[in-house]
């Protein structure tokens, strides 16, 4: 064997979604090139005695400097999104390329890629949201995309904008289907959220609670079985994003007994959060959608992160500032709910509270930690085997995990552009301790040590 | 006992939803006025042994003279429609008036009230149509029609020019609540369909079975379970008119267990016809919508009738000419099933359909059949307990039925507008022998033997 | 019409299990002969306006001198039950013939039938409880009393002595199919109930409380898909007795959606009492099996009422005296809930709490409620259409109900052997006035007004 | 690194239960040391260039030299099912220590022992079967042999001689919680087996075919049902074997969504027999239990292998000679199928079935190939991370494999003690080429390379 590695990290207790062990990882030109029971010969030796050796996290649901409606500024950019997924523990993000109405996919893409260039600290990986399926988008731009490494389309049922029409999302699965690429859904029934947002307001209910209080779990529901039975009919996998509730889980699950590939992501605010949560001062800091719900619904999510009915657990990160506004997150935020931006910081707290609620409480083990957070991820996305995993030939993509650490979750503490946490306060065990992205170290003891060397990454088209 | 009855008839069997006995009917002023062992002086007695005496048929699902695109003409008008139904043992159909776009529900209703008046040979009521759901159609004239005895409103989730959204859904049935009226819904996914339509042309597949390959169950389970959802959300119940399949049943049962009320019915095409009697030469003939499945299908819906998951069976009846167009049916039909108009004939048909296969065979019991096929529709359409029963106080809307007859169902003994039925040659045992409506024997014997006494009848407020 | 009847009940409204209508009801020689708008020419004329005029309750589930032990006393005898019954509205109970081990069911009969004879205020049936299924027994005595009207066959999955083998309930069972008559079933799994008792009792937890807490939801579901099992194995329909909770509701729902055959009762302990009423002073006085559960369950047996998975709704009345032996209820009861025997009375309870919570409180119509009480009972156990209904021919068993009569149910106005009621102080609104059997009046304005004239019923096979 | 290892396996595809990668193996005292891209200076270098480097099967549920009722000598000692392994590609077998009526575990440990030692060809680790779980077995024995590493307790509820009550499988259920051991259980309801069985008998119907038509899918389903509500009440996770039906899976999966940890097996003959392989000449030879269903339920084990229900693919290898007795299979198996014995071989056609099956074409991963066959067995019984995986530290337990050898399986390619084979005939495409135990070559190119070096493997408490 040659005896040189660029970096060796020694000690360590290595974790991949099938295994643990322990054993040294020699690092070589920015990959993986050997894991054995002792490695010598290295420029650097990274001590990783009492950590586990992990996956660096994959992010594959973040949203980075998107418009977001007159006079709201979207509270990261490249720049300080990455760097808190860094400090997160996360080495690659999945942020949106978000079509504008008339837009070509073409030109947002070239719009996003000039905001990320030369500004991430942790690789990055473009969706794209397709809000206007043009014949021309559907036939020419979406195949061609697909080819060029962009390998998942997002779509959304709701939202002014965005929403598609029914036969517009079996088109633009369609084109999913033709290109080999991911189709992604945000399931919630547009026409009953205004139905009964108008309700609420004609009755004077325009506190954030409301916001839950007019997205019940049947619209988030119908939706849901709505997405998956347009997939059935357009014979295509399909990823429903954000699950946050056991009605929906259940249309999942009768999807797979039916024989369809469905797969199903949540997001720590269903786990840790509920609606109450929205009802509080400055409860306008939690609104995001789905809402969080209940303390059954969490119970439900936990059991979808135990039994599989999730294969990825993903941030939702959407971060806006609360106080930089003339009102508090949006300039009429105070007058109704339904200007309330719907999203909230989390790509940097992500991973501690489910090793911290989950692995420590015993409801995950450690691998199936690392297949939420990471494996699934890469290859879902079609960024597997390069990245996801400890393997011979894998990226380099790792965090050291200390898994004792105690910790407060706390706006004082966090990277992110936003000016609050919805989790202030929250404590848990287990801290990313260092990061590293492809071999360089990014993160360490807290210090961001490298300049922003993260890179755009095409992908394969994605595994079943 | 005042010993003068205007008619008794005498020594049959009675049946009602839940009792079968021996016994003498009294009939005095149009209504039952006596039931008992012997029952003496009338001007008329109608001798019923042998005999099951019924309440007569309500058919709550009857198309007439609606119109139904350029250059089709429905092939009854209410002359026809309710003399058939008349031969085919029924005492009330509840046709539809339906509301064209622009027009005001008032207008709708004189037009067909117009071409209603002085023609039937059965009592009718009809359902309103909605599919033009203004603020003055619902704030106003959908809750004074509701006074007026018009208490059900009906929607559409396909059809150009009938189809809602889900928002005028949402306000259509919360019109229902407010007004006490009974909600009805159709339920396919419009997209879905003209995704599939315009797909299965692309690939020059256009014959009459390709309706049905376009309309495949998901299109039926996904429309019912977002009707159920919007039914949900505001909070009303619902009746799913045609259900043709297992999977949307279970929608319906799902529905049930969350503690929601919803209403299912069931048509003898989906007992029994199937997919493949489109698939004959002149397959536009069994062109309907849902379209009938496969066997399996006919055994759930079987299954729904003798567990209860249907609520009412009616015939859907919509007839039209195959031969008095340039083409068949339409005169494009030919060219491609886009064209072919949706329905067919079935009033006269329908009740010896579910004696035979569901009486006779032993899948049901009597009383569940004069549920099935009066009492339910009275119950669910605020008719009862004016109609749909005998009972003292109840119209005398009678059907004499001879248990033991063997009928062979054909054009030639039908009495309706079409020029064919979709059962030619299909064998049946026990058929109706006498039509009584208010007292007014309507039918005696294959003889229609009276004018046109059929009334328009105003409704109460469903029951639950 | 002959002018002439025994009695007129005048101007209530009858309710059928389909219908309610205003009507004079003439009754000669014990049966319904008349039902009219007005009759006259009695020698009684019963002023019944005001009142509902029902058809009168059959309770079939009733223990009444059954042996239970030693040192214990089953409370009431022939006499006081059958007068508590009639007191509580009911026309016909069902008590049980238990065959004790070594007997024939001829000789356990006899026994039973010498205890009757003569003591008898409403109408008997016995149903024969098979404990020891013998060749004999299997081959010879069950088919012979099934022709004899005997034409259900009860079976226990649990309690020494009577508990049967699955081979033996597949024996017994197919002994009910080969005569035609119903196989019923306590389900509930005795090794399961033994083990988690001796537990407890080693854990020194011997209070009424445990009694609940040793027979959880599992043990009941288990056995309940057992019986439903070995009935589809048999080949034979099957009712499941007093159903308490959701989960043993969807054993049933599930196996109809196989097409099996399985009915279902439960009783008011499952709707009105949980198993808190055990961790009370005295608990032991509200000791049966299966326990009551909890308020979740409750709401699950009413939506079992409303939706029909339950065909009828019996009191399991097995009343035992809690102050008249050396413990209470037995003389070793308060040593361990393991002596305590499982039983508590309800026979004249039963319909005021039904029509209370269930027909005033809107949960189900007058209609539902005499399905539950009355008409399903005799169509599901051969009495039908003797009894069970108000029809031409039918017995004159009618009860005569004021549905606005408020009481509070209290141990001092009931008429059974108890020493208390387990619900003392639950306040009703309805209740009944007078009880007729055969057209004799039993039970009018709270007076006993009639020798015992009640007869022992046999019993055709039953209906579906 | 220090440069020397015994072994580098080069060149090949490493497989895990996550991952696929290239990399070179490096193997030292039986351990795999070191996995790199390339690794240099052994003893030997064994080329796997084209070949998949495979953790070693791990076949959990095999039968060697039990006693099998009089007349009848199970086909295999430790000596020739271990061979027969060996080539099939495993490098761990679990069979069965069988606890006769009366005998101590010890003692049939003991024996059982006596009968391997020396003799086997792979490891080798011994399941207790409990039979006789008298109040020593079950508080002094089990928890004492459970802590010597015997840590799975498997349970019948059906065959004389090995069947338990409810109450002792809940009794031993406790004794493998209080352990830690894995409980695990045949679930057959043996009464009516029994039932079926002597109904048949009388009819006349002893051919080979009736062993499947007296047990039919609702036998298997209760006892499924049965023994997951008996953990449920034991509170004790729960391994079900040889699974062969969707209805038995949704019996897990609704126990899973309770919340209840209920694992799942399957084997080969659930996914590529059917009963018709009864009902052929020989069909004795095809007779094991569960029997095999139909197409149905074979797609249903599919999609239990495919989406989780299943956690492990074992062979239940239970071998008989067809032709060595007086009678076929048994001294009186041609006079019913009563005598037949229940097993048929299959510890070599394993891992090459589902390989060509699942993998070839395209129903599952490579990962889930291993995660079925070896990784999950060693996690779920102890074994792991000793066993089950390719990863630093773990035995070098390893196949290679050709993945597109084609072969055609024969009896006469095959090294059990059986003279037939079921799978005669049928083709696959993958075949293993090399199993190595603890490092040393056991298998090379169809030649048994070393002496018989099994050890037995004491266990760790499995997993959850």
């Amino acid at each position: 064997m040659t005896p040189s590695f660029d970096t060796i990290i020694s000690g360590g207790t290595v974790v991949t979604a099938s295994d643990t062990f322990k054993a040294d990882i020699g690092i070589r030109g920015g990959r993986i090139v050997a894991i054995a029971d002792t490695l010598t010969g290295a420029a650097e030796v990274i001590d990783a005695s009492g950590r586990l050796v992990m996956p660096g996290g994959i992010d594959s649901h973040v949203h980075i400097s998107q418009p977001s409606g007159e006079g709201v500024v979207m509270a990261d950019d490249f720049d300080s999104a990455t760097r808190s997924a860094a400090f997160g523990g996360n080495t690659t993000v999945m942020p949106f390329c978000f079509q504008e109405q008339g837009q070509s996919l073409r030109d947002a893409l070239s719009w996003y890629h000039g905001l990320a260039e030369g500004q991430c600290h942790v690789d990055v990986s473009f969706h794209l949201i397709v809000s206007d399926p043009t014949p021309q988008v559907l036939g020419q731009e979406l195949p061609a995309l697909a080819e060029e490494g962009y390998t998942s389309f997002k779509m959304f049922m709701t939202y002014e904008g965005l929403k598609l029409t029914d036969r517009q999302i079996l088109e633009t699965m369609t084109a999913a289907k033709l290109s080999g690429a991911r189709a992604m859904i945000h399931a919630e029934n547009d026409d009953a959220i205004n139905f009964l947002r108008d309700q609420a307001e004609l009755a004077g209910d325009t506190a954030p609670k409301f916001h839950a209080l007019t997205r019940p779990i049947p619209v988030e529901r119908e939706a849901t079985h709505r997405a998956i039975s347009l997939a059935e009919i357009a014979d295509v996998p399909l990823m429903i994003v954000h699950v946050s509730n056991r009605e929906a889980m259940e249309e999942i699950a009768r999807a797979r007994a039916r024989g369809l590939k469905i797969y199903g992501e949540t997001c720590p605010q269903y786990l840790v959060l509920t609606a109450e949560d929205l009802d509080i001062p400055q409860g306008a800091k939690n609104v995001c959608s789905p809402p969080p719900r209940d303390t059954a619904s969490q119970a439900a999510c936990w059991e979808g992160i135990e039994q599989g009915i999730f294969d990825v657990y993903s941030s939702d990160h959407c971060p806006f500032r609360y106080d930089d506004t003339a009102g508090k997150k949006h300039p009429m935020g105070e007058k109704s709910f339904r200007w309330i931006p719907n999203g909230i910081p989390g790509v940097e707290t992500r991973l501690p509270i489910l090793f911290s609620e989950g692995v420590v409480k015993g409801r995950i083990s450690l691998q199936r930690f690392v297949a939420l957070t990471a494996t699934n991820h890469a290859r879902l996305y079609g960024l597997y085997p390069r990245k996801g995993t400890i393997a011979i030939g894998a990226d380099a993509d790792i965090v050291l995990w200390d898994p004792e650490r105690q910790m407060t979750l706390s706006q004082d503490i966090l990277h992110h552009g936003s000016d609050y946490t919805p989790y202030e306060g929250f404590e848990v065990t287990g801290w990313p301790v260092l990061t590293m992205v492809r071999g360089q170290v990014v993160v360490r003891d807290g210090t961001l040590s490298t300049p922003s060397t993260g890179l755009h990454i095409p992908r394969e088209k994605p595994q079943a």
